[in-house]
């Protein structure tokens, strides 16, 4: 394989390939792709962005997805060390962006235990990808100064957050892995103050060909998150673009 | 050029161009670069990038930089529009990504006043990059279930910030054009009782080169934010991960 760039031997090149529009893979992304030996992916990265990889590698899911069964992350890493030291090219890829909710810290650590040198790629993450498909920015001036990227549930179930700030208006938050958890951060929203018709997007396949943009408000949020069957990231205090122009002339 | 996407006459392109490494451009923000006829972009837009940029198309900057004065919104847009109308293939193009802390919305507003329309292409956001850089992940079970992407100052001057969430520990922000906010983010996190001692690290230039990396305190931030002479991303809560590795080692 090409190999222009001088690495280590043993080196892993851990890397965010987006969230699944080959388009969004950094060029980094795209070329580790084209020349890694062994491919360990999180069970998010598209089938088009594999199909990107080059024809002699071998491509091994981890079976990561934020729900149900996955290999336990001591075995991910054991199978990223394990073909490190045998000297072969080794790219961990994981969806989105691997230091937002990727788990990668614990990667990292292990690799450092094992004494095995590292790069981590950034990669457009889910939050950035979604907004940009609405036509909306994350940020605007004289609404929220702040973007917060949550998560839905943690290792310890239901995550708490910051309520009572999600509550104020115009804050803005990206809620990942926020299916199971969407009846609480409505609950504990409209607890802490936020009015029932607060926007709320659900971006299921971000970027991909099978995008779907369903608005939302918090009142309605549970119902409409049910209905994605895939990933899904939840934009809280956001309106697609047309929708937003809409309710300005309805408004008028 | 070349064209094998439909495209309107006189749809613009806003994109991200990420933190200034041409390896961290997505693959949809290099083909339109490529085939551009009119580019509009950012200062901190590097000229490695615009380097890539069709030897025919005109390549304009609009000067906005975070800092001193700059072009008025008004007139950028403006010129968006006169280009679009025109006919020309324009791609405005702005550092890191286009929805966090990139005035986007104020440019949408001003094509959709002007029934001009648009597509959005997200891009790597600095605070993805700076930690990358690092060798650390933005997000940590056990640590932080949130990240806040926050600015140092906004139209109104200082930003002021939810600092009690801030202070707590754990919290992970990525301060963005914080170099003159950096005595006042000290002030009010040391006052909402956030130690001395938590890590913070100065991020100038990301994935640039020239780029620096500045381990710092909540006690030094200050000092080694004055140090960066060129855009800087200041992670809180982060310290670099060879440093934290190190002081592991002076705790045993």
């Amino acid at each position: 394989m090409a190999d222009t760039i001088t690495t280590r031997i043993g080196e892993v090149i851990l890397a965010g390939a987006g969230p699944g529009d080959p388009d969004l893979l950094t060029v980094a992304v795209l070329r580790e792709l084209g020349r890694a030996e062994v491919i360990l992916h999180d069970t998010l990265v598209s089938a088009e962005i594999l199909a990107l990889a080059h024809p002699q590698a071998v491509v091994i899911e981890t079976g990561k997805t934020g729900f149900g069964p996955s290999r336990p992350q001591h075995e991910i890493s054991a199978a990223i060390i394990a073909h490190a030291r045998a000297g072969r090219r080794v790219l961990r890829l994981k969806s989105g962006d691997p230091g937002v909710f990727g788990r990668l810290g614990e990667e990292l650590d292990a690799l450092d235990a094992a004494g095995i040198g590292y790069r981590v790629l950034p990669g457009i993450t889910a939050a950035s990808a979604a907004a940009a498909s609405l036509g909306q920015s994350l940020t605007e001036r004289g609404r929220n100064r702040e973007l917060r990227l949550i998560t839905g549930h943690d290792a310890q179930g239901l995550a708490e957050q910051d309520w009572s700030a999600l509550a104020r208006p115009g804050a803005v938050a990206a809620i990942y892995m926020g299916k199971r958890a969407a009846r609480f951060v409505q609950g504990r929203l409209l607890m802490h103050g936020a009015p029932a018709e607060t926007p709320a997007t659900v971006i299921e396949n971000a970027s991909r060909p099978d995008q779907t943009i369903r608005p939302a408000t918090l009142a309605t949020l549970p119902q409409v998150t049910q209905e994605a069957e895939g990933p899904a990231v939840i934009l809280l205090g956001l309106a697609p673009r047309d929708a937003r122009q809409s309710l300005k002339e309805i408004a008028l």
